[in-house]
């Protein structure tokens, strides 16, 4: 009864307090046409949709939409009983999410000026705590996760700041920003909080099997409707996304055959099972995360794809256990096999590809992707670089946020 | 087997009739793009929309998806069984608003001009039909559902005129037309049909508590990621239409919380069941339906949807059973609690805001949402009673046109 | 074991393949706007859609979604063990059609130039294999379905291409080329596969029927939304979508009353299951593909969906067990009463209905839909003629591709 209360009471709390710091700081900003915006109002981001009113409209949906699409990767794990909890968390997070970027990104004369575009950042903060609620389900109770996201929504959003708004990162399907951040960040929670003993959800687990088909068949198929849209929202134009889109595509057909390849050597079962193919569908997305909107070649999409569908499976096969046994991280979703991996192969990628961009491949594709390129203000290596150093200094803020909320 | 035959020879009458009717009125409309429209015809309501082409297009699969979504909802009450009733209501209701709705909108020449604005009046019209139909559910056989949706139509489309056409009432996300008229209607339905026993159907309900969680997991993530385009599209501007999206956004959010912050309270549960958070869901959109596009700041909408969560389950636990033994209304699904008693705050909430409206907060938006007021042919003042009127009158008439149809 | 590895094997091989050719011949389009389209290629497909981007870019998605929404279609009838061979079979459907379509659409100096418009092209394919696999599930393993859909993807094509770019058809919802080629070719595929024997499966139907009804309510539901936009995607303006978009839903909403009507004659049954509920959505879209943008009035596409509506199931009565005895064709999915028979009506109708087109009714709209015959280089009865023979031609690749797949 008391710890019923102690959510019921936290939830009020947080509620009252966010109301409150809306009612103090936000305001709607005062036209959403990027013209009206005051120039001291850092504009940026939302003029790189000025023009294209439609998909900055559909994008907060889809947003909202893929962080539910994760929200239904997980129920193919555990059932609707934890299915609440998620939109409890979510609920929570987009609120905080806006207020917290909002001091970060659009601050002025103490107030927040919330649009469109600040609820597209809350949503992928908000999609980045999902990931990590997912290293550590079924082994902390819901007072701790909303306390969690209260945490990793600050750390998360400081880190897209240093990267993005500071470094000049391109990071537009967040490939770093929130499938590395948010599955290390829920790793380091997870050692944190290790706990040697934890058969009794495995039982649940076996238990729910029907649904968890049912919900791995609906996950997959929004994922492959939807994602497409996300990675190529954040691009800049329409050329462009048409081939973030397109590459995304290539990447999660390719990722799922690889699924069917490796699980019967693997597994010893003829066909995977659908939980299997969503995680494949996951990882192929999030290897085009960065890559997305740089890979010139359907090819290059089929092959970073191929690799990540690769990878997936036999991190569960041969680094979970490691992981467990060694360095006593206990990932629930397997969350580094599906977020982290392919993430960290697609920063690579997405370096690798930076590296190799010139202005004959690109056209003029290369003003919209690199603009500082493009200006001349910064070289290839540079720009290398820097997509490189995002890499470890994500891992380093993810482990340290980790750390300290565990 | 009679009745069988009779619903079978039902449907077959009202089809024929329905195309009967078709042939001899309705026409597509000449052009949609209003410059086409002839000077006769009512072409206002097209006119809202034009050179914004794309969300018109959208707006019909948006509208009947959430004729669907509202459909998903009571699944979750009551189970796949109840699904084929509700989708022949939607085949039926759908053709039968056309029609109706045709003639009191778009008359000319003795012929009924359709597109996509007509259907996606019908579609609003479906909606209130399947809230009201979700007060009977489960007494009256589907012979009777049809008549009901024949009546309620009607009925609907008369009290639209009303309020819309004649009153220039402002409900662009139709709080009034569509979720406290279907729910009164609904009601009086209730009230009229009442009888004392109807055991059977509670076990019924029990034995599919599986597919329930499944159905209402999968019908929140559906109200999430469409409702609040569905009340933005009605509204005029791509600004406005931004604002309420966002606003829906934040009341779903507080909504949700308030509910985690009663469950526990009220019903000693530590989490609350996935259809308690439905009922919130819907509860939080039906509150924005009217102020969603006069609210300039979130925190309203925080607040109102933090409102409107908590008045659900507090509707729940202490007004349906006052109803069910003084007023002898059963309220098979609820409606009460989760469309009735929200369309009414957010009706009392629209008075509110429009009573506060000045030119000052609004600026430009002001011709927008309120365009006679904009123009000095009517006072604030004058504007908020009509507003305020509007609601005893959706009463009267729900009340009336129930009674009748019971 | 060695079966195992023979799909194993199989998926390896066409992936490296798949990646091959790519890396050969694939090169995204250097410009999506169609003006810098080189002369030599063939961009009169791009050119229908330009000034339009919103459309083509949600096109993909969409196509892909009702790709999944046919997956979800034979869910309904065989449980989520059939997913994963689906998904299986989308994912490299998807990216053979791509190099298929390719050589035939968009070839140019040894280089396929992939755009968003050979992605819509890929996934009208898909669905035509999917709905070919739906004729043989059960009786077929996966590498033979690998195999069926290899051969298929380029039969389709082929057919594609002689009826589209060479004889100028006009179909855009896919009557013909999609739901008429895939069920034909299916039946002929099952037909030389003929077992005597298939007890076992039936079984296992039994058993899901759970699942069953939860997959049909949002097999059903998902297509309600999204097809209309689907038959619309390919028309040329946003008026004549329009016109589409309206006419499949009146479609829809006759087919399904018409199930409500027919199924308690025919099955003794009070209300009609979900599955034929589903059947039916089905049918009076598949019977709306060609001739969605030809109808002039809305109660055409009432008669229209109501015949479609009529078709199927007396079709699952009577033809079904005809086809099983006499033909010895089993028909797993009742493909040939769902796609089949209403393609073939819906061709019929279309022929129809370009013999009545005259500038009077059409106007403006004459160019966009039957743009040979408004130039004049074309008459009405040669264009309904061409219309015609392109049923039996169709009808003659499928038996023929049918024969040699099997």
């Amino acid at each position: 009864a008391a710890s019923r209360l102690r959510l019921s009471g936290l939830c009020f709390l947080l509620q009252i307090l966010n109301i409150l710091l809306f009612a103090v700081f936000a305001r709607y900003s005062p036209e959403s046409s990027p013209s009206h915006c005051p120039p001291q109002l850092d504009c940026s981001q939302t003029n790189q949709d000025s023009g294209f009113q439609q998909p900055r409209f559909w994008d907060v949906h889809i947003q909202v939409l893929l962080s539910f699409g994760l929200l239904v990767a997980f129920l193919g794990r555990y059932g609707p009983g934890s299915a609440a909890i998620s939109i409890l968390i979510v609920a929570f997070a987009i609120q905080w999410a806006v207020l917290v970027q909002g001091f970060f990104h659009f601050f002025l004369n103490g107030k927040i000026y919330v649009g469109a575009q600040s609820m597209v950042s809350a949503d992928f903060c908000t999609a980045a705590v999902l990931i990590s609620t997912g290293a550590v389900l079924g082994r902390v109770n819901p007072v701790q996760m909303l306390l969690l996201a209260l945490l990793e929504v600050t750390v998360c959003t400081l880190n897209e700041y240093i990267l993005l708004s500071l470094m000049g990162v391109r990071d537009s399907g967040r490939s770093l920003t929130v499938h590395t951040f948010g599955a290390y960040f829920g790793l380091m929670v997870s050692r944190v909080l290790y706990q040697p003993h934890q058969d009794k959800r495995k039982r649940e687990e076996q238990q729910d099997m029907g649904h968890q088909t049912v919900f791995a068949v609906v996950g997959t198929i929004y994922l492959w409707i939807f994602w497409p849209s996300f990675t190529s929202t954040a691009t800049v134009l329409d050329n462009a996304e048409n081939w973030a889109a397109l590459n995304t595509y290539f990447s999660l057909a390719a990722s799922t055959l690889a699924t069917f390849i490796l699980s019967p050597v693997l597994y010893e079962e003829s066909i995977p099972r659908m939980v299997q193919i969503q995680d494949a569908t996951l990882a192929g997305m999030a290897v085009m995360g960065m890559a997305g909107e740089m890979l010139v070649t359907p090819f290059g999409a089929l092959i970073a794809g191929f690799l990540a569908g690769l990878i997936s499976p036999l991190g569960f096969r041969f680094f979970t256990p490691v992981l467990r046994s060694r360095l006593k991280i206990q990932d629930t979703c397997g969350v580094h096999n599906i977020h982290g991996l392919p993430g960290i192969l697609g920063a690579l990628l997405g370096t690798l590809l930076t590296l190799l961009a010139t202005a004959d491949t690109y056209g003029d594709r290369l003003e919209l992707v690199f603009p500082l390129m493009a200006q001349g203000s910064r070289t290839v290596t540079d720009q290398a670089l820097i997509q490189l150093s995002a890499l470890p200094l994500t891992l380093l803020l993810a482990a340290l946020g980790g750390c300290l909320t565990g």
